[in-house]
């Protein structure tokens, strides 16, 4: 099954021509999940020439304008087309009143059901089907979140020399078996599926933090993410301006990586207008000096998340 | 003095990656007047390099999302620079809703004043030096305003010859008769402009109407303009489905212009995203054979608009 992630924006605090603001859209199979929405948001997604009407559910880090003022936007096209299923909005407190003094002041035309959850303590925030995302607690001026999504386990790899040791015919049995399911043979001996398959497989995850000052708790979080989405909003050279802002730098970002661990690759997000493209590679350089997976997410970037084994 | 005319944004309803949202900046000397502000208008902005921070006012024509939801990015903008001059945001009654929401919801720094003038009848709502900004009603499914900016009539042309046989001296006294002083000689003869001067001679007039019917009205507003910016959004065929919406079609507008008399140019805008770029030539070619001074507007034009003499 495809996990596929989508930087359609990588810019902070104000957009520029390449660098919209910072959001990321994930898609694992059916499922289309927004991370923030800043301004222009929409305009990357029709880049990207995806299926964007299908997004099911929005996760807001905080409700800064560069992270919610995309969602207007993305709530009018979206009552462009046959939508049938409800759109979810997951966010801090203050979401549900954006969202509903938008729809209220601008008169906006919305035919489908919108369902804003307010989050108000870390967990699930949302159950799909083999994967949960869950929020946890970011520090910035005002309340933040970041988010994590973790795929359940998978069954461990079929293993049909023990099959054919148990004398169980191959076909439909070895298929139920694979999925987890308990059979018996006509001999009456029944099989479980731990006595052909190896050890459960790990799931995939993807980890989405910024705006925050770089807490320990977050190594926690974002530990063994296949891909770590982080703000790398500075130079280290900034880092006492970045903190009064409840910003981090890159290197902050790189050494949540560290003490994390597992973590296959970060990407850096949210950079400061301040720095042109090619000044991004200081931050890179500064980050990979720590962490030497980092990555600098660029607009329309698709990157693939592979399973372990 | 230059007056130019910059489109920000084309498109209507959904902003498309060339396409950003109806939106048009005038530049007249120091004065820069912004012209609706759907999202992405700050991208634009920056694509063309102004010095956008000195924006003194921005024109509303009505509160639906695709007008208004780039306005809270401009604002956050303005505040990362040192604007010591109020910002002015003029419109239809519940702009000023819109702007106070988006600022307490949003929690936005704002480090100067914004005066919010909601327009309660039509007539001038801007009045700058040697120009005003008048706004007319439009229909559309929320209240709508149109915008004419005409500039002061110019003295005449100076006829040196005239300055000549009544003997005044070249210098300090020719250019005060220019400015529209009047001068006394040393032999004490008194001499006003117009003995000096031709006929005053017209300003310029530009003019902006978007979302709405083709109200004859109109036509009586604009008349005189040397650039209507009109609404364009669909052609001929869609006309009834356009009046649903409270739209016009290309050729309404034409017809506009025709019938207003003395518009030099036309210029269509806020396209159904229904049209691909190419496609756009069909409302040209529509709105041509009616008014055949009809251009298209596009993302990133400039239109310098000349004195007529």
């Amino acid at each position: 099954m495809n996990l596929e992630v989508f930087i359609l924006g990588c810019g902070g605090m104000m957009p520029l021509p390449r660098r919209h603001l910072t959001s990321v859209l994930l898609r694992r199979e059916g499922d289309l999940l927004l991370f923030d929405c800043g301004e222009a948001t929409q305009i990357s997604l029709k880049k990207l020439n995806l299926r964007w009407k299908n997004i099911s559910t929005i996760f807001i880090s905080h409700t800064h304008a560069d992270h919610v003022t995309g969602l207007p936007g993305i709530l009018m096209l979206s009552s462009q087309v046959d939508r049938t299923e409800p759109l979810y909005i997951i966010g801090p407190p203050k979401i549900k009143e954006f969202v509903e003094t938008s729809i209220k002041v601008l008169d906006m035309y919305i035919n489908y059901d919108i369902i804003v959850k307010e989050i108000t303590e870390p967990g699930v925030v949302m159950q799909g089907e083999n994967f949960k995302v869950e929020a946890f607690p970011l520090e910035h001026t005002k309340p933040c979140f970041g988010y994590k999504l973790t795929e359940d386990q998978r069954p461990g790899i079929f293993h049909p020399e023990k099959a054919k040791e148990l004398g169980i015919p191959m076909g439909a049995l070895w298929s139920e078996l694979q999925h987890g399911g308990t059979i018996t043979l006509s001999d009456g001996r029944s099989v479980t599926p731990d006595m052909v398959l190896g050890q459960p497989r790990k799931g995939r995850k993807f980890s989405f933090v910024t705006d925050t000052l770089a807490l320990p708790s977050i190594s926690e979080e974002v530990k063994d993410s296949d891909l770590f989405i982080c703000e790398g909003m500075f130079e280290e050279e900034l880092a006492e301006s970045a903190h009064e802002k409840k910003h981090m730098t890159a290197v902050e970002a790189a050494n949540l990586a560290v003490s994390a661990g597992g973590i296959k690759k970060m990407g850096l997000i949210h950079y400061s207008p301040r720095y042109t493209d090619k000044e991004l590679s200081l931050l890179l350089e500064q980050a990979q000096s720590i962490f030497p997976d980092t990555f600098l997410t660029r607009d329309g970037q698709t990157i693939l998340l592979k399973y372990e084994d």
